[in-house]
């Protein structure tokens, strides 16, 4: 119906005669003149309908907006003085010879650029919604970041092979959600929470290289930024050791950043252990924008009298480190008791500090427990953190879960708070992952990824002596402190992955029965394999600035996972139910 | 681990120093010596084990096919009279100085080039299965189609975006798979048939151009070649035309032809109307590749003594046709009457015929009608049929859908049994279909595509008055008798929408109850739009020349929807089911 996009139009020149088809965005009358500013998805122009054209002008008068037009005129410049430099089209505008309405629009339920719009409005009117050139903004990144993902895989030989959406129900992990059969009463489908175990059996098949962009499904209770359904870059590869696995991968976040937002990022990524990540950040993905770090001082305050510090610095599952605040001698007492109250929720029983007013003048420091701790061990913990005048000293000292958990908080919450993080992008690899986790509920060891990944060889050797001190082949990457990836080297030999589920006490039957494919797959020829997904919601949200993932997908569900636009889920007739040979016991509404 | 992949082997030249992995494809000895065929994901390559390197010979005598080995050894020119000049490698081969196997292999539960596996064998080890070179090109062609239907689009400035598999249930059409909502007792997702309304909420939406390749699913009884899940190109367009869109999409069929098989594909396609293609061939997609075509003789036999045809040449709602076999006299009693039989199938009363011996001659007729019919009308239908000598006319007199189905097959079994049909690829667009079919049992007119297909324009005054006269903007592509492809122009204005819901018998409140997010975005701007789907399964399998879709998805479900790789559908544990609220009304097993 058009002859040229909006944003095609500056190529043209003044004189072209045009026509353009879009939305009304914005009617102004001014002297007599009708403008409209038009948008189509190349951008915005101006249309410029003038009373001398009587019949034109009064169809132009009905305009509202949101109303849907096909325009014919000619391309001419603005008189000067009225470009508008902010647009690419703003030397131009369009002196409208014809007007043809091709839609009307209703009185909008909110206007597009009211900024503070209800989640719940937006999501129902999504349509209206996805409008906004925020949003239009978001979809176009996100298409960027898939379609970069896919030709750099693709380049290096990667084939994309599609895996099922109707697999079977594994209650390892997250909760599935499952789909009745009806052919097969009693029995059911679930929806894949990730395409593990087939990607696993592309490798057995030889394929080698392997990637899919596919949702996943998880029937979880929604945490802040969750979904039930979400988007994974699957990848996996036969023949390749980690090293080379991360090496393609960071070639291929290289390639995302340059062609979503334009950064250059420099790789090879650095890399953390995951006990060096623990050590210094308290965190499996710290935020490396942050510079605050623990200073570990177990080893001085062994015989302190405060008995907090002592007590943690001699028992091997606990430490004491201290955080140094550039600049915190500063907080007033409210906001140290705020802080006290903050990791206390992380099951902190406090939160002591020292105030380095001058960390070498007599008095010069501020704290209740100086006196707990004696001039030497003080001197050697200023020391040891570079304290300077000025600066803080926050102290965690409990088990290492809860001064991890509690102090990594922290850490965070203070370096938003005083402004310490910088802006940019900070990426790394977190390696060397333990293998196993311990649960204490159960009294049972768990996989920390999943029972498919490959122990390290070098820690093979405590596989059965001591589980929790083997370490997985296993990595994550982390953008400003949030994982965006993992993956692992995965278990290729089948005695090996029957010790692993042993150790998992997962006994032979019930291994056979939830994945006696894998175990038979395995002795068919399986070669050394390993992979990784990438969680593309996340990375999309965090390269386009978004607040939360739903704001880069197209029909999120809300935190209570549902639908506002289509209502889903929404009740079915007696007949479906039947169908599926099922009977719903909820209460009737 | 590898340096080199076998097909970059001969660009190495001899002497090159290399490691390789792969699979043990085939093992021989020979004069003392070992060889071994080494298959990785690109191609194969000979190595030779010589006794002279007593140690890694010992190791290779362990050798047993899918054995996954890493061997280092020296490229080097095959002995002259011994080049393989089928392989891409065949003029080398690896002497091994180093062999490691990574992984052993059971013996197989069947042989890899044993063509005629059973399916449920070849799906239980699928991974054994894609091992074989005809399904891993399956595959590499499966990744061209999609990668250069992508590419297309994505140049012609179509966004991918992503639409939910978590959605609500419309029981139009086909059956839904239905997920229960745990949050929700009672309340159900369903998986979608297709993104239908969300493309067009995309469209309302102003994103203009989208494309997705996306799983759709169908809880159906599984006929010859369908799946309860499916893989489906799915494209919609904003302010194009029908004309506008085929054109594009020719564009997109030509790519993939050219980049998948390497045929070049003259475009643009033959355009056939709905009436036509039944006409002449009985069919809504006719295989162009078969020569056989119906010949309307109605007008002919009105008047005849034979009442079979006189009967349906009078009435308007039946027809009467022939349709010329070249070279058919040869066919005998016995063909004819088990042609007969086959048309039974189809509701056929019977199968007239003539035999063509002579044209001219006297007694140059073979027919048990032609008595019935009079010499001047059986010369009429021989030169409207343009018989000739050695031809055969079968006929089919009855309701125009029991001659169009009959007739129909008929002509697509006597094509196959005479090898009439001719090799090559047979692209065309079926347009100008019928909005509505009339459903004798429900009586009522349902939608043939989809309640949002739009009316022809110069159609639209028969939407009350005589609603099966209305045709659709719809068009499918048909390729080589199978519809692979299919679409329409959506109704964009809500009044036309909620006429059309009106003559469909969906009063205002059920319009409003399953589709009032639809109605609602209607009202707001929508603006002209539509689209189509390509059935991605199918148009791969035609492609490749699979038998079956089963060959070009990675892992089918059988006829009965199960899949014998990972046992699914399974049960699941009582408290799954409790938690989503359900009872099974399943007897167990």
């Amino acid at each position: 119906m058009r002859t040229h996009l909006s944003r095609e139009l500056p190529a043209l020149g003044a004189g072209a005669a045009v026509v353009v088809c879009g939305w009304v965005q914005r009617r102004r009358d001014h002297g007599g003149i009708l403008f409209v500013d038009l948008r189509d998805r190349g951008g915005l122009v101006q249309v410029v309908f003038d009373p001398a054209r009587p019949e034109v002008f009064a169809r132009a008068e009905e305009l509202r907006s949101e109303y849907v037009l096909e325009v014919s005129g000619i391309l001419r410049q603005r008189p000067a003085g009225t470009e508008n430099p902010a647009l690419p089209t703003g030397a131009f505008e369009i002196d409208a010879t014809g007007l043809v309405i091709l839609n009307t629009a209703d009185a909008l339920p909110f206007p597009l650029d009211e900024p503070d719009i209800g989640e719940a409005v937006r999501l129902k009117y999504r349509y209206l919604d996805l409008r906004r050139a925020v949003m239009r903004d978001n979809f176009h990144l996100r298409h960027r970041l898939i379609r970069t993902a896919r030709r750099y895989l693709e380049d290096h030989d990667f084939l994309e092979i599609e895996t099922p959406m109707l697999t079977r129900s594994t209650p390892e992990g997250a909760r599935d959600y499952l789909v009745p059969s009806r052919t097969h009463p009693g029995h059911f489908f679930a929806l894949p929470q990730s395409p593990q175990l087939f990607k696993q059996i592309l490798m057995v098949a030889g394929f080698e290289r392997y990637y899919q962009v596919t949702r996943c499904f998880r029937d979880e209770d929604l945490r802040a930024d969750r979904q039930p359904e979400f988007t994974q870059l699957d990848i996996e590869t036969s023949f390749l050791d980690g090293q080379a696995i991360l090496g393609l991968m960071e070639g291929l976040v290289k390639a995302v950043f340059r062609e979503t937002i334009g950064v250059d990022i420099p790789i090879p990524l650095p890399r953390l252990t995951f006990d060096e990540a623990q050590q210094r950040f308290g965190s499996d993905k710290p935020d490396l924008r942050n510079p605050l770090e623990f200073v570990e001082i177990s080893d001085l305050v062994r015989d302190v009298e405060f008995k907090v510090f002592a007590a943690a610095a001699q028992d091997p599952k606990a430490r004491v480190v201290a955080m140094r605040v550039p600049g915190g001698a500063d907080l007033s007492r409210k906001a140290l008791d705020d802080y006290a109250a903050f990791v206390a929720g992380y099951g902190a029983k406090g939160l002591a500090y020292i105030k380095v007013n001058d960390p070498v003048a007599e008095n010069g420091l501020q704290s209740p427990i100086l006196k707990f701790l004696g001039v030497a061990v003080v001197r050697e913990i200023l020391a040891r953190t570079k304290a300077q005048a000025g600066d803080l000293l926050f102290f965690g000292a409990d088990s290492a879960r809860v001064v991890n958990e509690a102090m990594g908080a922290l850490r965070l919450r203070v370096g938003s708070d005083r402004g310490l993080v910088a802006e940019g992008w900070q990426l790394l690899w977190v390696v060397d992952f333990p293998l196993l986790e311990y649960d204490e509920e159960h009294r049972r060891f768990q996989a920390m990824h999943h029972p498919f990944t490959a122990p390290r060889s070098d820690d093979l050797s405590y596989l059965l002596t001591d589980p929790g001190r083997v370490r997985a082949r296993a990595y994550d990457l982390v953008l400003n402190g949030t994982e965006v990836g993992g993956g692992s080297i995965r278990i290729h030999e089948p005695r090996l992955q029957e010790q692993v589920f042993g150790v998992l006490g997962i006994d032979a039957a019930t291994a056979r029965e939830k994945f006696g494919f894998l175990l038979d797959a395995l002795r068919f020829g399986a070669p050394p394999h390993g992979g990784l997904a990438f969680g593309v919601d996340r990375l999309c949200a965090l390269l386009a600035g978004a607040e939360s993932i739903r704001d880069v997908i197209a029909f999120p569900k809300t935190q209570k996972a549902t639908c506002p636009l289509t209502e889903a889920p929404s009740t079915v007739s007696a007949q479906q139910l039947a169908d599926l040979a099922l009977l719903s016991t909820a209460p009737r509404v």
